[in-house]
């Protein structure tokens, strides 16, 4: 397996178009269509808050009848979230409008929203920018990065990972896309996340490959602790590779799993690493814990402390509010037996073991702590298990860029 | 029962000194001893977080064993946590040095810090401070607000509540201080509080009432999120009154249980709306759910929501944050049912209801919005039970007094 260029369009037989609709946002293109040239299977994870978006139910049935998938419109802007039947109808007209762009049926056709929750999608504006797209599909790198562009909120740059592997031999690619930037707390997948592969892959095996990987990737971030309502990620597989059908767990499984596995944590670090305001991704590994529930439990306690990330924007090397989340978290531990090591590309400093902290020098630890990227590695000495987390640092620009979202 | 003026010494029996030990800070007071001329019975809730400060460790192994208390000392600007046997020796020595001074046992001594944590109290300092302060002891009400003020650390102001309540026609006084105001998110009780009263109650039901009392009050207050390591909530009865002995439950319990209530949550309020920059008091009532619990977890899922408290420093109605912050709660609810109105001292205004926005006017939302306290109310209309929240917004000051705290 390697890493390659592009994205949603990297593997065989998938477009992409982008296009300014102005459904809110203007100057800047807001409404993507994914096409794939012959049927998908399809897998998907979604929010689990009790609030869903409409575009959030209308998938998930689609998902949960094992249709096949053509296509796939995705807005940002607006989320289409509390809307009520309306936000429903514009669901329905939106597959409707596209299947008989693409002379497909409109159950093959999922929908994605992100952006404000409670607004209404104006359906005239969509259906409009939707009008010219057939012909603007195209299954270059560029049209995935446009794609990729276009469905930012408050990202600051695009997102986007690719791998290229082998099937016996075949060559297979699977890459994807995915945006941020608030409300980032994943308890499904993130706020939006598209994965294209040729590989060919049952549907049960797709699902259980991508619902296995999630757990350590898109369900181990968290920007601000608030899950959004629209949290969607899909995997769509073609099999435009001719690589042979991937029918049950093995070494084909296997590969396949870890190139999902390969482009789910790098869009996951991105994500975490442009959260809202972020100036910082902060990488967090719990290792030497019981379980690895447990050990994921205090990784996520770690990245989700308001007062550890704010010490890390302040690159104050205040480990004492870590070791304090590790305490909260709801495990059972020996604060005795914890050390704790900080490292980044600046360096690395051992800054507390057995209940004391270490003599570290304050101006190295905020060397340290200044790099873009921060790890923290936190050893619990109980067990073997280990877990990683990736947050991002909590600085003025997150309380700013949200204290005034909606205008 | 009426609220009266005073703390801790509003009660007959109990005085306070506070002096300027420099244990971390200079220029302003940072010792406290409070001292009851007779023993008193005693109650306490501490932190659950895995990770516990000395001192907490020494109070609740002396409430454990259901010891007389005579005296508590309280140290601001540091926390004497995550500092192992050297830091179980400083309480020891602090309670035997007080012991010595006051003429009781060194058992009869609670023990209180708060401030940074892994940082070693200077031991001389402290008792430096300590040598002079038996002269200093005071039963008047500025000794109490001097003593409210002494155990601040970043608190804008000192917070106290008394009330007065009779006991078969018998006066009774009950009056406590507490202080925050980062690290608030308490599991137990909040940082620091303590309250004093001369009526007489069994040991039994002292306790009873506050572990009651502090789930509707210490425990529904959020800053942060982030459960401190030296939560610590006591109460000392002495008797001082003559009223009768509480004994068992029934109309004079549920007096004093009501004189508790009414203090804990007036202490919460005021250490939530004191929150590390916090402009505005945030209050959350949820209503119409189907259990007393889902519906305190749905409060507290609210006001600990970065974004809504973002949001709310905005003076912006972005309600579906708080619909988003609902739904992700892990409570079941139809969001269809769910209306949603602000009220503040500027106004009252229906913003949601039945799944969908209510047409209202911005500018109205944004003026309710900024009030000093701003209150929500959820009505899940899924039952009759009903929970309140308090928490406050989410400023740039909250960032900037924890990007830097230790320096």
């Amino acid at each position: 397996m390697r890493q390659i260029e592009g994205g949603v369009t990297a593997a065989k037989g998938f477009m992409a178009a982008s296009t300014e609709a102005r459904i809110k946002y203007s100057g800047r293109e807001d409404l993507v269509l994914l096409y794939a040239e012959s049927p998908c299977t399809a897998a998907g994870v979604f929010t689990r808050n009790q609030v869903k978006a409409a575009p959030v139910l209308w998938d998930r049935a689609l998902i949960d009848q094992e249709r096949q998938v053509r296509a796939v419109v995705i807005n940002a802007g607006i989320a289409n979230a509390c809307t009520g039947k309306e936000g429903e109808g514009v669901c329905k007209k939106t597959a409707q409008e596209t299947a008989r762009l693409l002379g497909i049926d409109s159950e093959e056709v999922l929908i994605a929203s992100t952006g404000v929750i409670g607004m209404q999608i104006p359906f005239d504006k969509l259906k409009t920018g939707l009008l010219p797209m057939k012909r603007m599909l195209s299954p270059e790198l560029e049209a995935g990065n446009r794609a990729a562009k276009a469905i930012m909120t408050t990202d600051t740059h695009e997102k986007e990972c690719a791998v290229q592997f082998f099937v016996d031999g075949i060559s297979c690619t699977l890459g994807g896309m995915a945006k941020g930037s608030g409300m980032i707390h994943p308890d499904m997948g993130t706020m939006l996340s598209f994965v294209t592969t040729d590989a060919a892959i049952s549907r049960e095996l797709l699902q259980k490959a991508l619902s296995d990987v999630v757990e350590d990737t898109f369900n181990m971030i968290s920007v601000d602790g608030d899950t959004s309502t629209n949290d969607t990620l899909l995997v769509l597989a073609n099999g435009a590779s001719g690589a042979k059908r991937i029918e049950e767990e093995g070494p084909a499984y296997e590969i396949f799993r870890e190139a999902l596995f390969f482009v789910c944590a790098h869009l996951s670090q991105m994500l975490a690493g442009d959260g809202e305001g972020a100036t910082a991704l902060f990488e967090v590994i719990v290792k030497g814990a019981d379980t690895r529930e447990h050990a994921r439990t205090l990784a996520k306690s770690v990245i989700t402390s308001s007062l550890t990330k704010a010490a890390l924007f302040g690159h104050d090397a205040n480990w004492g509010r870590i070791l304090c989340a590790l305490g909260y978290a709801g495990v059972p531990f020996d604060p005795e037996q914890v050390s704790l090591t900080i490292t980044s590309a600046n360096g690395t400093l051992d800054i507390f073991a057995n209940g004391c902290a270490l003599d570290f020098d304050d101006a190295t630890a905020a060397l340290i702590l200044s790099a873009e990227k921060v790890t923290a590695i936190c050893d619990m000495h109980a067990g073997s298990e280990e877990a990683c987390a990736w947050g991002c640092d909590l600085s003025y620009d997150y309380v700013k860029i949200n204290a005034d979202y909606r205008s």
